[in-house]
């Protein structure tokens, strides 16, 4: 395989160490520039650029470099090497490289470096962020991360959905899906006020209250009713004080909205498009995810038998694109739920007694691992327990809402065929409160070619945690904002 | 072409309007869902689906449809159709649908409909943001920006980038880049204060004062610094009172930074990066092109000969793609621009008298329109009019900045070589006011494994302005965020 050759490198040809690793130009000079990971026996450099989980060995002929030198070659320093390309001795690598000239571009005092050689706790590493990226296992992170964003673009663009940058800051708050931060030009106890002594929002920046959104639904299902397939990709916000390993104040979502589709056709649309994003990362992250899944064995070994995760990381992933996705109704969950083993013998801790309940993760993952032993996606919940946009069924209960249950973590996937009729939504949303004021464009898609459509939304963080075995949401995010933390 | 069978549309074997327009399956049965364009003589029915510009005309027996049904046959309804697929007799098109069965889905009252079949107001649109989708031109942008949008991505990814979600909260400020929003969850005039009478920021949500970013690049940087070569790709915002054709408050920004990558490899990759881009859409998005061509060339006829722009629109990307960018320094630019035609005619509205001079748009498409003919990147700019992060040159007076410069809008692209010596970076920051306290952890990417590194920013609705020939940004994105506006 022939070494790229980078073209916006104005320098002698060179490859990254992946494309290196990769060669068989034994005898070749090649050139290299990366950081330092490891220098030992004052000979071997284990040298990482970032375009692979890997190190590409580079050695020193330690005997005709100067002592000051070899001093500065510590972890973490940035430096250049030219060498030739040669078959390893060393086990675990193909080539390396023997180098004939080096060059320290930045020092890395050792004493200073956070980053040592050694296992850092990753709350440890949470509080250096900028400087995590530079360990294997968040270079492997945010490699697959990349990644699966990519693969979500791909399959929609493949499948012809238009991709919408729905708006940030918004002026609607009638969304519901939770707690919203406020965006203002105001400073702080200085907004003016009206005559009645109110705040005078026209005299804000947008002229009037705005908000960080919660989500894009609303404004995605205007542009399905013209644009037919549509999707959104972008952050999302929640200003709930939620300090668990599953929640983020500023997260990703991903949100396809389909016009003339049902929920049977949302169920089709979720389970293709996480069995391609995820195939796409074991495809283009074997690496990485070799290197995940490793890690999280170690992880497992940790915790008491009982604790342990009976798949590893890649038999997890081949669980979700090699099943297919039971579906189920909640009607038909509760009955087995109620009926189960933990739920007789009161272990679970929200034990279900009737009809109406809502799910808890401990529910879900029961109905996954235990009891289908696959993927599966329950709908048809009670219309109490969801949205008031999602579509109420003929018995007046229950509305045509779907969930995707995950191993290990449960929900991953909420969405629903939207309610199409004008008169139902508005009735909906009379017995909510919400007014119609504030909505008169949303019910516009009502008003004017109304049609069944369906949709879904998917927290980008929650998958990236799937595909990588992550325990803490925190951890697959470069610089994750949560109560009390809005570092760099 | 085989119509696509859609695999999540559980019905009658379908496809869309652009399928069935590009198929060749005469007097097959088809069904088609969408909605109303415009129908004539009780006959005829464009009708459009959002996968494409074009209509597909669907040819009712009227005299066996009953009259109730004709009535509902109006521009905007939504409705099923099935037929037989045949050659068209019609001007303008291949096929078209013998139809056998309509079903009217949703009406459209066409006394309350606000899209018409007429030429509407850019600004009346722009009120009906939630509608103005449903229009030719607006579908167009639509689809335009999302095919540009993949187009980023993939060029990224072909070149082995990772993509790096930045923060969009952040707690820093020190980025000088603009006027920025607050971001909040105390109650307006409601902020707790400490004893000594200040806001006490440690009670707000995130425990400080906290924004919404201006840009992404101080933590592209620490990425770069450790995966090689990332990009950024997402909203960011301005709080200034800028109504123009050429501000949003809220906007998407593209940036890429690459570690040992120096001013030359950074207008390489620019060059390449928008040649390669504008070349995707150019062959992606034929008909849409083709469209705003056309209605660019309209809006064209109705201006002063004088003020009509000299190349089409599709002319205007080719002198993109098929030219090279011209590398001019910032103290040419300022010889040739003194020496002008214009400049000496004080044809200038700023005229252009001494070296350190910021150079306007006007000077800006003087140089690509007028004297280069081609697009144009200028580099080494005056440290003093340029950003503190940007590579002091050894003259000491200029910076390893770069502005590419295109026809008809001047600026953008803006990047640069970072300034990697610590200490020099410090002495900027300290001259201009930053507090090293503010950005510790940008300070720790010079002090561990320093590297030379640059990227740039581009802003992506600039671009699709570009690439679609709209003249007001608030045209190129779905809901446009400006001062005293965020409706939606």
């Amino acid at each position: 395989m022939a070494i790229n050759i980078n073209k916006y490198f104005r320098e002698m040809i060179k490859g990254t160490v992946s494309d290196l690793l990769k060669s068989e130009l034994f005898l070749q000079e090649v050139s290299l520039k990366g950081w330092v990971r490891t220098f030992r026996s004052n000979r071997f450099i284990a040298l990482n650029d970032g375009s692979t989980i890997h190190n590409i060995q580079c050695v020193i002929d330690f005997e005709n470099t100067d002592e000051e030198t070899l001093k500065r070659i510590t972890t973490g320093a940035a430096i250049a090497v030219k060498g030739t390309l040669v078959e390893s001795q060393g086990k675990g690598q193909s080539v390396e490289i023997q180098v004939s000239e080096i060059e320290i571009l930045g020092d890395s005092n050792p004493e200073e470096y956070p980053i040592q050689p050694k296992k850092h706790s990753l709350e440890f590493l949470r509080e250096n962020a900028h400087l995590r990226v530079r360990t294997n296992t968040f270079s492997a992170v945010m490699r697959v991360r990349s990644k699966l964003s990519f693969a979500v673009h791909k399959y929609f663009q493949d499948e012809g959905f238009n991709y919408v940058h729905t708006p940030v800051i918004t002026g609607s708050d009638a969304e519901g899906a939770g707690e919203m931060f406020k965006v203002t030009s105001f400073e702080a106890n200085k907004a003016p006020l009206t005559e009645a002594g109110d705040i005078d929002y026209s005299k804000d920046f947008f002229g009037k209250e705005t908000n960080l959104t919660v989500s894009g639904q609303l404004e995605a299902e205007t542009y399905a009713m013209a644009l037919g397939k549509v999707y959104t990709f972008g952050p999302t916000f929640r200003a709930e004080n939620s300090n668990t390993t599953r929640h983020l104040a500023e997260f990703w979502m991903i949100e396809p909205e389909v016009a003339f589709m049902d929920l049977d056709g949302n169920m089709d649309l979720a389970e293709d498009f996480i069995k391609s994003v995820l195939a796409y990362v074991l495809e283009h992250c074997q690496d990485d995810l070799a290197f995940l899944d490793q890690r999280l064995s170690q992880e497992e070994k940790s915790k008491p038998q009982a604790e342990r995760s009976e798949m590893s990381l890649l038999e997890k992933l081949r669980f979700i694109t090699e099943n297919n996705f039971k579906r189920v109704s909640y009607t038909e969950a509760i009955d087995i739920l109620r009926n189960s083993k933990p739920n007789k013998k009161k272990k679970f801790q929200f034990p279900i007694n009737e009809w109406g309940a809502d799910l808890q993760s401990e529910h879900e993952r029961y109905l996954v691992e235990k009891h289908f032993k696959c993927p599966v996606i329950l709908f048809d919940y009670p219309a109490n327990i969801k949205a008031f946009y999602m579509r109420l069924n003929e018995d007046g209960k229950t509305v045509r809402a779907m969930d995707v249950l995950f191993p290990g973590i449960g929900e991953i996937v909420g969405g629903a065929q939207r309610e199409e009729r004008l008169d139902v939504l508005k009735e909906k949303m009379a017995a909510l409160g919400i007014d119609e004021k504030e909505l008169w464009w949303y019910l516009d898609t009502r008003k004017f070619g109304t049609a069944v459509h369906a949709g879904f939304g998917l927290g980008f963080e929650r998958l990236v945690q799937f595909a990588t075995g992550m325990a803490n949401i925190r951890d697959v995010i470069p610089f994750p904002r949560t109560p009390q933390n809005a570092e760099f």
